[in-house]
């Protein structure tokens, strides 16, 4: 039975069960597991849904039975909350550059060879000095394009030799466009986006890490997304060093919000954890 | 007497009657007449108006007393209707080449050194050979900022040695920012955008080759821009060929509507002839 249901584009297409599947095998699911998810969502989506009930009913029945599943299954969502504008995404990005060992400055002006040229990071390590480019888009379906890597190129020439640079990073969270990826390939400027390079993709460095950001807790507020990025607090893990009285004192939230936002990250990471 | 006025906006200023003056004579306006415009339109707008109601109604006195200073007047919100996309500006782009002497191509796309890049103008005359990026903006507070100075320059790299281009132009219906400007000097791009350089900005540049751009015409409704554009009519002057009845056969335009285009593109090209 073909079930149609509206995309966030408000197109109607049938209720594709191989691509649900799929997606909660990606997320690391079991066969018998991504089968029982499906048969949920389809007792709980009854015969009108869009994409945003599939997706909440998947995350609600995995986030039961699985929460660490479910945690990379809300991961591409998560990333996508990293706003309303990108800096929260560069000091999500310069935590990843740090877990491997870089030392990072986040945006910064430098002198280029023509003009001066806002750098979103500079990540060193050893001989090596990044030059790294953050390309944050609000909606998933918008593609970071060739014109992205151009720019990037040009803002690295200009740069380069001043700077000290050896090597650019374009890293972005949303899809790149295939001319993007060969642009960069070609270029020797390394590209990093939501499943590209195949196995070496945004997602599969934030899972390596386990480093997950914020924005993967359910029913975080937007005004305390912001006032935690300001205070550093962008990981998962940030939240262990903070009791509730901390978070209610610091961010003058309600002691019951703060009660259940340690609580989510705490979940999730025990649940990170033993996966 | 401050009289308030709201802007596009949305924000609430002070008319500002040095800024009308300044602006009726730009567009050539004696002394005498930008004061009698301004005294017009002090007492068509009233109590209350926005910037749009100042404008038409500038407009309709110069219209009236000065054809071709209203042509001029009107020239910049006549290429910010170049659109909605940008493919009649990058036409209308070629044919100040063209004027100029140049051997045009529009929308080529050409084999890089790395990637297939979309050149928007090929422009040739002698031993120069010209890629054009056209950066078309339909609304006039967005600026071309130095990303795009940046991968136009890229793009140029890119292209240079295979296609054998010279040099690369930048063309944009908007201003520039400052640092676009300073970047294009240093590697010795052409940037030309509203009022910029100076004394050769694109408002110079059209007006120079009175070149006018057919969405100069008042009441010009945008299927009917479109489909000239298709048929290649850009400019006013482009429409001195046709008659009432080939518009209506070819463009399925009612004859009023037809006479009127026809009226108006008249009296804009005899005006533009005298002047």
């Amino acid at each position: 039975m073909k079930q149609p249901i509206t995309k966030a584009s408000g197109q109607q297409e049938a209720f594709n069960s191989e691509k649900a599947l799929s997606s909660y095998k990606r997320a690391g699911a079991t066969e018998q597991l991504a089968n029982r998810t499906l048969r949920a969502v389809r007792r709980d989506i009854g015969k009108s849904a869009d994409t945003n009930d599939i997706y909440s009913s998947g995350l609600h029945f995995l986030n039961e039975h699985a929460p660490a599943i479910a945690s990379r299954y809300s991961l591409k969502r998560a990333i996508m909350n990293l706003g309303p504008a990108g800096y929260i995404f560069e000091k999500f990005v310069a935590r990843l550059l740090e877990s491997e060992g870089y030392t990072t400055q986040v945006s910064q002006v430098l002198r280029g060879h023509c003009v001066a040229q806002e750098i979103d990071i500079i990540a060193t390590k050893g001989d090596q000095k990044i030059m790294v480019e953050c390309k944050y888009h609000n909606r998933p379906g918008l593609k970071s394009d060739l014109k992205v890597a151009l720019y990037t190129q040009a803002r690295f020439q200009d740069v380069q030799e001043r700077g000290g640079f050896t090597e650019a990073w374009l890293v972005t969270n949303t899809h790149s466009t295939t001319e993007a990826g060969k642009y960069a390939r070609c270029m020797g400027m390394k590209l990093i986006a939501w499943r590209y390079p195949y196995k070496g993709g945004l997602e599969k460095w934030i899972e390596d890490q386990r480093l997950y950001p914020i924005t993967i807790l359910p029913a975080l507020p937007a005004n305390v997304l912001s006032a935690f990025a300001d205070a550093g607090i962008i990981l998962v893990k940030d939240l262990a060093h903070f009791s509730v009285n901390d978070l209610v004192t610091l961010f003058h939230l309600k002691p019951k919000i703060a009660k259940h936002i340690l609580a989510s990250a705490q979940t999730l990471n025990s649940a990170i954890a033993r996966s």
